[in-house]
């Protein structure tokens, strides 16, 4: 039997400015006594990895300020409606309002996205490595609206030490075929899943997923192998 | 601490039309020595639901005969690149093909999708409550591409017994604010959850959540409140 679990931390606090997360994150486990294992994957959301490296700004909420802080934070916008912008973001992220949050930070602030998430991702693993000897995954998480399809999800933004995408390719089907689908975006159904222990509870920035397949370890980015290049997009 | 566990069901054969597909279910079920749980959610991959439900025809594998088959599968094409087209399903689906699949499926033939996922998956969960006394929700699944990202991934086509959406509206962050992002497809997260468990090993169609939150549960279809309406789309 294949099998997973999943669950979230609970006790963590704010987060602030220069905080040392992966500490916050042990001190959540212990507190919980957890205990992480070789090969799980740990979800971590964008929001306190923006907010422990300083990616808060201050925002007095108006539709100028917000259209400015838009401009500030993404290259493009390819759709309007109202004061919902579809943007560009540097990372090649399409999502609302180039990510820009101002639910749970302080009044008269919004969080910005991580500016470099994938990196994020890969000093939260070694960190991790180095001071408890265990060697895991890392998925950095945030909630985006998807085209033709109501409802967010939560995507990756950056990863570490997995592999984002499974690719199939060469694998037969039960009747000796290759597969036509053969590049599974893993590393996104693990945010997606993760947010499922995640979702209710704002205070919760990380999940602990358990058991997933020896092969879905590996090397690769969110910018690299995740990000469609906009020349080869047939929606933007 | 909330939390989740995920296993495939392994030992299942291939499936004709006109199979009982919820004994086979319970079947795979027994055979693993798994008890079903009052709110377990199971997953049934599409390509079963039509296979049981007589969804097959001739394919001969041509352009000239796929060409045929999208025009009959979808109601508006939005996107070519060659042999590939972006189609909008009569269920609202836009996807790659129409959904037309040939892996899995016997020589010369392809599988469409299901023609009322909604409708399958409730008659599903019907039979389970009627035949083992157990209230389970039920999610029927499908692999889409994305706009915007590289990959696949699993989405639901159908529900019965899960709220699809779950709404945050109303519920306050930890500062007190009212939350701007209110509606979390939870259907589609529970898909891409499955289906951690189940990419690898395409002859594996069922898989069980256990552990979703209460308020995960009620009533709801993948056509009224996931598929997004062809006027109020922004990609469309």
């Amino acid at each position: 039997m294949r099998s997973l679990q999943i669950f979230a931390l609970d006790g963590v606090g704010e987060i602030n400015r220069g905080d040392d997360l992966v500490e916050v994150f042990f001190n959540a486990l212990d507190a919980g006594s957890h205990r992480l294992e070789h090969r799980d994957v740990v979800i971590v959301t964008s929001k306190v990895i923006s907010k422990s490296e300083g990616r808060v700004v201050d925002f007095d909420g108006t539709d100028e300020h917000r259209e400015r802080l838009i401009a500030q934070e993404s290259t493009r916008i390819l759709r309007r409606r109202g004061p919902l912008r579809i943007t560009e973001t540097p990372h090649g992220f399409v999502n609302a309002n180039a990510g820009i949050d101002q639910s749970n930070t302080a009044d008269g602030t919004a969080v910005l996205l991580p500016r470099d998430p994938d990196r994020s991702a890969r000093r939260f693993r070694g960190d991790v490595a180095r001071r408890r000897g265990v060697d895991v995954g890392v998925v950095v998480t945030d909630t985006f609206g998807r085209a033709w399809r109501n409802g967010v999800a939560d995507v990756a933004l950056g990863c570490a030490g997995v592999r984002p995408i499974l690719d199939l390719r060469g694998t037969r089907d039960a009747m000796g075929r290759l597969l036509e689908v053969t590049e599974v975006a893993i590393v996104d159904e693990i945010a997606a899943a993760a947010n499922l222990v995640l979702a209710k509870d704002a205070g919760t920035p990380f999940a602990v997923i358990r058991g997933l397949s020896d092969d879905y370890f590996g090397e690769g980015s969110i910018a690299e192998h995740v990000v469609r290049a906009p020349h080869g997009d047939l929606f933007r």
